[in-house]
């Protein structure tokens, strides 16, 4: 449940935050096979805020553009959702927790090409071929979704595809490639598989700051109301965000529900964008992680905050 | 997020919900095999909410006792966890969904003896045998803290295990046997496996009303505070419900999450109690199940009153 | 064991063979989703023995040309072998039943990209991927070898691609496009997948009578040797034959080992390839198939002539 | 294929076997979980062979008693075999490879009840189960068949079961009794779990001499008639001979088709019972077992008996 927050102000709060949790040491791990990850400094941690009331609270690097990797897979939900016949998209993705690994080919083969949500692999791969069928360019169309939410960025450059991340990335889309195919010969990809690839890795590639990132996360704290005017309807907005609890963050959805209580969404990047719903959305960043891929720091910081201002909704 | 309740007032609204929801035909499913479920009468409906200000309203069949089922798991859990030496039983058992049935043995294999939630029956016979280690008669240690829960029930009967109902499903148990004999195996089961099955069984033959399971889940709304004290740790209490609300509705947890947005526990018998952190604690109950085992009416209803009060999490 | 050939003459034999297995209906079924493959008349039934005598008998349409499909595999295999550094090949793929679907993947996860064996899909790709290497026209190399083993062929065509047939299957080759693809992710396949899947594709393109099947496979028969000298060592002819009968009939090889006894490779088109260790090697062909993927009347036919014979390794 | 013995004569082959194969240090491993199996001294090394001629040849530990564990498997299916009514047992067990662990209950979850085949311990269950049907004292009528078949032994004890050694495995049942709770789960298990794996214990604890196994096998090499008469018809010798090739060595099947060539069955005592169809049946023995459970000295002393002998089907 929602309390209102006293003392001390939000601000310190954060600054506190950073100075508990920024990482001392190299622990924890660097995602496998994904060359541009693993050069980040390990001291790395940023935190940034965005209330419904319209304000933005930060601390750390929180200006640092960083990879937003499986973040991404919330906004082409939304963008694929906004875009969608109404429940077109649910046809062809469930909405439950998988119980295996993010890229496993096993659950797919069992539900005959059915995804069991859109944030694993093969889920999100189907909401990407959604999307680009509407436009063709679903990565840039995301971007610029993005770019809105963010608002204007004084000097900074706003978020931004890495292409050369990218380009290296798509190099090393094997597994991603297997899914696509896979679930192509089930029926379940319109596009081909290889298009459908490269925008899913080019979503990924997507450079954005823990400000920006907790900006344009903020529709979801408000209903589905975005910067710029509707994004989603109330209902399709609550639907993400149970999807978030329950299947938001790889295999540890459960341990985090109970740690930290709120909707999150990680990426191998290090980033996790959290909402607190009608408060609040918050982006952690911090590029070492824990066994199950989400961002140590970044974890233990966010169950930090939710005891500091009881924002949790159990 | 909670709202507050404005007019007309939740009596009003539970009266408009039986109408609305008890069923005029025998939609839905009885479970197989459970000889003495496959009696109630359809168009049995009942709803109660026990509220943390120590209101109760019902409407419906909502003081008929029905077999609580998987409910049990609820209270067993706390029970077991309020016994529990810190962190002995979550080194037995994990805390994520599962992706597969309920009674699958495959994950179990596959996890090494280590059940992947407490609500899924191979994680529900560890619970009970951590709990008969310390209460050899667990299902009677459960049967009293309901009793006492549910406080005193004027010329009804209140609490009680409908004990040919439990030797029926003890004669029909080898699914519930094969995964005691294999968490045994794992070496994840210290009690004898039958002693732990008919404990198991027991518990889930309790028979209760709506009013009664309400009034026993309201410490989980109320931060670990029972009717006499103090039945878990806030922590705890939060634990249950962040586990509700990834696992407790088999397989179609993401989906109660999206439609009504609550912790839940649904059981085959045809109830289900939901939590509202803060708020209230839930029972509603109609025997007749959806394709998941989840009662058909009970879940629509639940979920109109979610719409109705704007009590959800999310 | 092999016993005598008696009276009457296995000439008669194999007419009698034709006589009372020629499918008289359209029972059984056609592969789904190969075009090429729906069209053969139901009747069409053929039968060919090459004796390591150097004699050839056949009955019915053992002239016609069949797509050899999965048989392929043998002679890939055998390929593969003949240009292997020792122990190369076997450290890239096991020689275990499978137990699971030809084209699975879920084995392939299990074994972390090790697939179980030569003849299911991930197996044969990995296989094509190693002749590959050395001969980038794989499907062409195989298709020499072919007609070198068919011997000359008077008026008839001998082995031949059917590129139409090719490119229809290539189009429809998803399900192998994330067999290879999944290897690739596993490190176990070096050259490009589409490479590789077109080579695969083509190989089971080839075309061939049964009695150019019969005649193509002697040299199993012979411990290796070939009509041209020497194929394989003893030991690679060995290995052959042992996996034909622990893996060559999909998930009927046990069936198959005690209806016919002796080791067998069979293809979706209808053809069986048997060898019957320095006796003889057989091939039939009728295009239904049974619910296994096995020709239908082409299992019985060996079950019968089987029994006739006495050829059996039991 | 087979050859006839030339010189040197067997009994020399035999000794000179020993010499080369008996273990001059602790390599390999012994089973886990079974106290009465830890003990043998890991220089044990014995061999014989009962040819269909009548002789008996042996060398090494030939005469000393061992734990013929899962070499049971094959006399208990003979004896279900005979006392079947036809195709009965054949519609509760399969005859498939497995391609996985002899003791999962994942593959009998898939496959809903049905065993893949006799040897794996589900299917051995509903093999003994079949069995006390009949002969409520299973084991003790299997005990008697091999009494029977291994003949009068001079001074020595003949098979006997160790009974110390079965009420220690019996408490170690658990996976055994998980697999039999869960085949009665599917209705195919038709006695007690607790009476069947009883009696699939002492079937296992069965103790008896490399010469004494090679005799009683010797109805498997002709044609199903034993000492004193028909124990099967040669169809089901056959039957059996062929599910010993495709599903004897645990997950190593394939692997010991290729080295040995001859249907096997080996028990985690150390033992292996081969066949040569219309030669001869052998057993070797040694304690200490190779990674997939089967004898290390054991496997490697068949395959170059085979070697030498040219003893293969292939």
């Amino acid at each position: 449940m929602m309390t209102a927050l006293d003392s001390p102000p939000l601000g310190l709060i954060l600054a506190d935050i950073v100075r508990s949790h920024r990482p001392r040491s190299e622990a924890g791990s660097i995602p496998a096979g994904i060359p541009h990850l693993a050069s980040p400094p390990f001291d790395r941690f940023g935190i940034a805020v965005a209330t419904t009331s319209g304000d933005v609270f930060s601390a750390g690097d929180a200006d640092l553009p960083f990879s937003i990797q499986s973040i991404s897979k919330v906004f082409t939900l939304a963008m694929a959702l906004g875009a969608d016949d109404p429940g077109t998209l649910w046809s062809r993705v469930l909405r439950e927790p998988s119980g295996t690994s993010f890229n496993s080919l096993v659950q797919l083969e069992v539900e005959h090409g059915i995804p069991r949500n859109p944030f694993i692999n093969s889920g999100a791969l189907v909401v990407t071929d959604h999307l680009t069928e509407r436009f063709p360019d679903a990565a840039g169309h995301v971007l610029q979704f993005l770019r809105d939410q963010a608002g204007p960025h004084g000097g900074r450059q706003g978020p931004f595809i890495d292409e050369a991340a990218a380009k290296s990335e798509l190099a090393n889309s094997s597994r991603n490639l297997a899914l696509a195919h896979f679930l192509k010969d089930f029926g379940n990809l319109h596009r081909p598989a290889e298009a459908v690839v490269e925008n899913y890795v080019r979503q990924c590639s997507i450079m954005m700051s823990c400000v920006e990132v907790a900006k344009a996360g903020l529709f979801l704290a408000r209903g589905g109301r975005g910067t710029n005017g509707t994004v989603l309807s109330r209902s399709e907005a609550k639907r993400i965000g149970s999807i978030m609890l329950t299947c938001g963050m790889y295999d540890a959805a459960g341990e985090f529900a109970y740690r930290v209580g709120l909707p999150g969404k990680s990426g191998v990047g290090g980033g996790i964008l959290v909402v607190v719903p009608g408060e609040c959305s918050i982006c952690v960043w911090s590029p070492r992680l824990d066994s199950k891929g989400n961002s140590l720091a970044g974890t233990a910081a966010l169950a930090d905050l939710s005891d500091r201002t009881g924002w949790s909704v159990f």
